[in-house]
Formats: C-alpha cells, structure tokens, sequence
C-alpha cells in the first residue's frame, strides 16, 4: 500500500476500533508526536494502547486524505460524545508499506487579531 | 498543474511575496478561510490584500507538500521575526488548473491532558 491507501485504511480501522488490523498498517517502530504539547510515543504497542486508553465516545471522519510513496496526511472531524466537535490532522511518514511516524494537529479555536476585519467576514 | 505543483508554487511565491505570480495560481474567486477564528475571505484581490497587509517579518518553509486532481496539503514551518516559530497547515482545493479555496489551520501550544503519562515522553 501507499501512503494514501495507508491512510485511508488507518482512518477507517481506528473508527472501527480494529486493533489488530491497525496493527498491521504500523511499523513496530512507529513514532507518535505532538508538536503542540510535545509528546511523543514510541512503539507499536504503546501507541494501539494509547488509542484503546483515549477517553470518551470518540469518533474520527475523513474529509480529506492525500499520499505520495513516502508521505500522506489525513484532515478529520473529530468529535467526542456532544462535547467536541473539530477538524484535525495527522500527517505520516511511510516507508516498507508501513506507517512509522504519526504526527497529530489538534488546532483550538480562537479570536482573530484585529486589523483585518476590512476583508474578513465571520460565520455563524 | 496539478494540486501539488499549484501548492508548491503558492508557498515559493507566497514567501517570495511575488503577489502577481500568485494571482496568476487563484481562482478570481478564490476562498479562504479559518476554521478556528470562522474568519472567510473571498476572491483573489481581497485573499492578497490580506498577505499584503500581514504584519511581522515573516516566513514560510514548506515541510510536506501534497496533492492530487482536487486536494492538496501544505505543512509549513511559519516563523515572525523571532517571535514566533510553530507548524501550520493549509488544505487547498483545486479545478481548473487553479485554486479555488484555502484552509489554514494555526494549532496552539497546550498542556497535554492527564491519565497518559504511562506511555508519553516529551522533549525539550
């Protein structure tokens, strides 16, 4: 598989919860980072658990996914019960028809600076 | 061209400030928008006049450029002056050989949630 097709399929088995099947997209080595808190998990492993671990009633759907031989990127809706409701991103690294790195953007609203309301209208 | 070479030559030109060669890459009517502020601009004039008119010394440097037929993706390492100094992403939707809208996501620096230490390191 590509990256595209990689992404795709870990979009698809992490909604489903298919732990087995996530596995096999991953290096056993795969890296997990987030830039924003600076996080990082190594491995497999701890990763898959990572996710089994991660609280709530969440749920992940692609709205867009992307790749080339090396990399790919994955932008989502994320949302958690009636909580949280957001668009995020992952990028990966591929190599081997595995993935080995995972790299999280979890982008939180807030209030644009001002001088520019001139060209800017706002939604909702 | 395609999504990913009309991404690439925005981030060139963007960064070279040449505003008409990156006219030359939008659609007239060209959307761009926030997600996190829910801030929308529309056309091109007004999409330049916002670059133009951005304060800072700053920069971009393309990390991850991809795109298909219709979708593209830039991750970039955005920097002001000294600052600031973060990843940021834009989606780009592409018809016609032009750009017809971009969404940039500008992700924040967070403290990380408790409950995970047990699998998580963290640099710096």
């Amino acid at each position: 598989m590509n990256a595209k097709d990689l992404v795709a399929a870990f979009a698809e088995r992490l909604e489903a919860r298919d732990w087995e099947g996530l596995a096999e997209l991953l290096d056993p080595d795969v890296v997990y980072e987030i830039p924003q808190t600076h996080e990082r998990i190594r491995g497999s492993d701890r990763y898959i658990t990572f996710n089994i671990e991660y609280p709530g009633e969440w749920h992940i759907e692609p709205k867009v996914v992307l790749g080339d031989d090396h990399d790919g990127c994955l932008l989502f809706r994320w949302t958690v019960g009636e909580s949280e409701d957001a668009l995020a991103i992952a990028f990966f690294e591929v190599a081997a028809g595995r993935i080995t790195k995972v790299t999280d953007f979890w982008p939180e609203p807030y209030e644009p600076p001002a001088g520019r309301e001139h060209l800017v209208e706002r939604w909702e």
